[in-house]
């Protein structure tokens, strides 16, 4: 999992007569005599989520967190070699698998020159040093294969200065603070291995390149043949030197800092006081002159870095994919980002292999599995992917299903996704029995921590909507496929920790799961079933499970917002809301329109080209919402209801940016023009989306 | 039609035992108790051909010609409801048919303030008057309905100067010499309404506007409440005045211009030397003194324009288009331009409407029938409706059949349109007799005068690529979608006229076709035998008949030219085409093993299912050449081949545009960097395309 860009939020015959006679047979009908269509087997449903076992996963999970394993590292490749060996086995494997390569700009330290960060006194002398890597706790944070701590894509420098005023900052170090990541508490004795905390010298990696995909070939598969942008036209990397650290070290550097107070939501749990400096305090550690040097020595680097794919293909509809992906790469051992989605992957396309190789089952439509390759450094794999397959996936995928990390914690499940996955995802929860204590099912389990009240079903859990935090995004945004993110995660009341404490640091191992994260793979259990009956789903109901007019809701909930928050505004710069009212009461009465028209087909006897026809309007809606020209400064965001919104009103997106740039011009300006185009874009979505819902030969 | 923008050149069982007993009966396999599936059907194409009347044509040109209907005039709004009342009608009408709006930018010409050319002489009194309007020749030029000769969309202005120099250019006055139009010939007796010739006093009426498209609507469609450009923020209008004049008034002119002689390729057939100025002859008709006066009063108008369109509903698959197509706007009485084309429309909408109103037949997939508005003034009608419906359209659209003006001339058949079309075209004129003498089917009179050596088929009719002259511009440059557009046209050995002479005047009426430009209407009746008969061909085959490996010589004769003419200047530059001829390598295998897959499908017996899934394929091809990021400074036009190419290789345009552009800049340049930007586009919709033909689970 990549660390996340806050979006914008959301809901896220037998009838005949025989004569006894061979040619009667002749005059059968159609209907009457064709067997029945493949459909949803629950038999088959049950087998699958009795076969999905929690030791298994775990045994997959210790082999795939054994060693660091980095992008495009040798165990990286290892890895490649382990999915391959997996998904063409001949007895659990799936139909085919292959390999495939991208070139990639990723950014690693120096091996030779470290990354470092000093005090430096006075006279020019290092009087503290920050440490270069994580404490060995476990024995696993030594080897030479786990990465120093740094962040990606930070340029190389040397800069020295203390706390340099506002527009001259000289270089940036970040610290994950213990008020944010472990509850408040910090020493040694609370936190890893003694608990889940982090443990003082622990710093989390990760990636600061503002896009995501690789960031030599926007929009470009990154071929070895692909045209790359210069260095100096890319855009996107931080400008100055950037360092992480511990908050040991940050304790160190801040409660000695001077100067004026930090606000109070600036302060945090390394039992000192902020200060905003510039200076050290006189009585502190080090001279109030004294100043800190960070050295960034990182490398951009060409790499080879690999995709795995496999597909169980599909017995009636080949050409409709299911997709379901997972990324490899880690920054350490990665036992939970991502090994505990791996393992999860693992294990179903195990037991979905070994029905399918038993000639016990095949589904309608085919199932891709994915195994994405640098995704830490920006979701480069899986939107190289959809760079090099842009038509044929858009025209072809039902749905794209995201397991990075498959268990932050074990209270309940967390669903990011559109609105058209909501009923699926409830069906198959209802089904299946939540994990720890009770008697409840994953759904009802999860209504106790996510809920929200539909003015359609009623109290129903909650759905989030997705930003761009792991590799579904190129497929929302992108592509404009339905998508969704599942995981076992927190029960709030019990962590306000932002993410699970050894988010990307070494100390997120296999034991670390094993003993704090999920003890017994209950959860990982839970999601693995979560996920297959939601794949089998897709994949074999005669038609799609995909809810069309749950997008309604997120509609009206726009819609409303834009009425109640800039209604008045938008008023007084005479922009009239009334086009987007009639846009959504249209979508509105055209989704339920179709939900009837299923209704009655689900009642007769429908031919496979019907039901065919209606899947392909239920599953092209969401590319309906897809507009490459809305927003072309935002690289690859083009949707129109889920592009990064940076508006204070959860609205349509473009409408709320829009409308908070054009806030404070004058009336007539350029930017309450962009803020009309905006309203005319969603529109246009809205009322081509509704075209597409209609019964087909309307005009 | 629309003067044309010249863009890159191209192409174009039973087996089952019956034991007597009813429960047998469901042992039957499927295929076999499956009736045949729907596929075209030889005896109606038969029927439908024998019924396409040559004298109804001929009646509907009549009455469509009647009187002049430039777009949103009150008579273009009453061909509206003669469309609706045709197509609505019991006996002959489609399924349904509706009018749609659009609230569109068009350029007038004052009534009130004649636009007007004068000579001044030197103390200030008008000496020449250029004509006003053309000469009443038949009755039919002087009603008030005839619309001035103007530029639509050149700005409103006064200028007074004669020939400026370069870069002060005030006004521009345009014409069309007789050299260009009528063979030479000018005068009286020469011309219309002796002969087919522009008459003296003919002017060629156009829209100066560069893109198409309302222009304050750009990727919006025109609805009411769309976000409209600032006036001040469209571009590509003209700048300057500018105003079309007849050869007689430029004869008056040009030949009484003094300064240094016109180069040779400028000389025309006014019976005169051409001087480019500055200043009158001094033993001229006017003082050498004299300056000419350009007043042009044109307005811009908020206008309503119409879009009919018509359904006949698909059996079997109605979410598959066939899209047919004509404008309906003309310049005057537009008999040719475009009545020929809706005559024909018309007739072919009667004779299917019959058959389909009787029960007799309806089609597998659904045709839908459309009337354009406002063509005359940049695509205006068909334009909106495509972003109006982009998804939709995208998704379910077959092809497009464009007829605009169905006869130039009556020689032979011309075709332009996508590599995928050839094929079904070539099917279709095999099986028509040609007009005129001699017993030849359309193909083999069409071959005389259109040919091309195909290292495939041998001596195969060429078909020519699509510029932008027509309606079906924003359905293969911005949709993708596989088009053509069909016409009767000229021998070439009996003029050289650029286009037939009364283009765009009032001279272009009823008695111009019937007498000169097709007495007898038999090459009406072929464009709509051939239309009809291809637009049956890909509503009702089983199989689609779009041949895609076809695109295979458009690509290895663009790549030959890239590497004859561009592969030194690329080598120079360290820039490889290997990766180009790999992707076309691939594009051609895959194709080709598409063709095998088809043909062992067609010798099984393939159920409906299968073979939509193939005609996905064949349908979506045309869709993998578009990139709407490639040539972000073209407006609509995304398809990476057919692109408009300024370069002058004939080979990919971005190629041989980029190339053009980077020819002169030093090693390194951005624009060398373009060059390969380009390549890699065009590779990676070449890969993309590839993968859309694979067999559909291929990884």
């Amino acid at each position: 999992m990549q660390w996340t860009k806050v979006l914008g939020l959301g809901l896220g015959a037998a009838a005949f007569l025989g004569l006894g006679i061979i040619l009667g047979h002749f005059a059968i009908p159609k209907e009457a005599s064709s067997p029945a269509p493949q459909d949803l087997d629950l038999q088959i449903l049950e087998t699958v989520m009795g076969q999905l076992n929690a030791s298994r996963i775990r045994e997959n999970l210790r082999e795939l967190s054994r060693e660091p394993h980095v992008a495009t590292s040798p165990r990286d490749e290892d890895l490649v070699q382990l999915l391959l060996q997996r998904w063409r086995d001949p007895e659990s494997g799936l139909d085919s698998a292959e390999a495939s390569n991208y070139e990639v700009l990723l950014s690693f330290p120096s091996q030779e020159q470290p990354n470092l960060v000093h005090v430096v006194g006075p006279t020019g002398d290092i009087i503290y040093s920050c440490r270069q890597t994580e404490e060995n706790l476990t024995g696993e944070q030594g080897g030479p294969d786990v990465v120093q701590p740094y962040a990606a894509y930070a340029p190389p420098g040397s800069p020295q200065a203390v706390n340099a005023a506002k527009h001259r900052v000289a270089a940036v170090l970040v610290y994950t603070d213990p008020a944010d990541i472990n509850d408040g508490l910090s020493s040694p004795s609370e936190t890893f291995p003694n608990s889940w905390y982090l443990p003082p010298s622990g710093v989390e990696r990760g990636s600061y390149y503002e896009y995501f995909g690789d960031p030599l070939t926007p929009y470009l598969p990154a071929i070895p043949s692909s045209f790359r942008l210069d260095l100096a036209n890319v855009s996107g990397f931080p400008p100055i030197p950037t360092q992480p650290i511990g908050f040991q070290d940050a304790r160190d550097l801040l409660c000695n800092l001077d100067g004026t107070l930090a606000p109070t939501t600036w302060q945090g749990a390394l039992g000192c006081s902020y200060r905003l400096g510039p200076g050290f305090l006189p009585n502190g550690d080090f001279p109030a002159d004294s100043q800190v040097n960070v050295s960034v020595h990182n490398r951009l680097e060409l790499r080879n870095s690999s995709n795995v794919l496999g597909i169980i293909r599909g017995a009636v509809e080949p050409d409709r994919y299911v997709l379901y992906g997972n990324h490899r790469d880690s920054w350490v051992h990665g036992a939970v980002d991502p090994s505990s989605g791996t393992a999860v992957l693992l294990e179903l396309s195990r037991v979905l292999g070994t029905l399918l190789k038993k000639g016990t089952w095949r589904p309608r439509r085919s199932i891709v599995f994915a195994s994405w390759g640098a995704e830490e450094f920006g979701l480069i794999g899986s939107t190289e992917f959809t760079e090099e397959f842009f038509n044929k996936l858009q025209e072809r995928t039902v749905a794209y299903i995201n397991v990075d990390i498959s268990v932050f914690a074990n209270a309940t499940l967390r669903v990011q996704g559109t609105p058209p996955v909501q009923s699926v995802v409830f069906s198959a929860t209802k089904e299946i029995r939540s994990p720890g204590p009770g008697n409840l099912s994953i759904y009802d389990n999860w209504i106790r921590y996510f809920n929200r009240s539909s003015p359609v079903y009623g109290l129903v859990p909650s759905l989030g909507s997705l930003g761009a935090g792991s590799d579904y995004a190129p497929f929302i945004h992108f592509l404009g496929i339905s998508s969704m993110d599942l995981a076992y995660t927190y029960d709030r009341s019990k962590t306000s920790a932002r993410i699970y404490p050894t988010y990307h640091t070494a100390f997120d191992t296999f034991d670390y799961v094993d003993k704090f994260l999920d003890p017994g793979f209950g959860s990982h259990q839970a999601v693995a079933q979560t996920a297959g009956s939601v794949i089998l789903r897709l994949s074999d109901s005669f038609f799609l499970p995909l809810n069309v007019s749950d997008y309604s809701e997120t509609l009206l909930s726009f819609l409303q917002a834009a009425q109640q928050d800039l209604g008045a505004l938008l008023e007084q710069h005479s922009i009239s809301l009334g086009p987007l009212v009639a846009a959504v009461e249209k979508f509105d009465a055209e989704a339920a329109a179709l939900g009837e028209r299923i209704s009655t087909l689900q009642n007769g006897s429908p031919d496979p080209l019907q039901v065919r026809m209606l899947n392909d309007q239920l599953m092209l809606l969401e590319r309906t919402f897809l507009n490459p020209r809305a927003f072309p400064e935002e690289r690859y965001y083009s949707h129109v209801l889920w592009a990064p919104r940076t508006g204070s009103v959860a609205t349509f997106p473009g409408l709320s940016n829009a409308c908070s740039r054009a806030r404070d011009t004058a009336p007539g300006s350029e930017a309450w023009a962009e803020v009309q185009r905006q309203i005319s874009i969603v529109v246009m979505a809205l009322e081509g989306a509704a075209a597409t819902l209609r019964p087909v030969a309307d005009l």
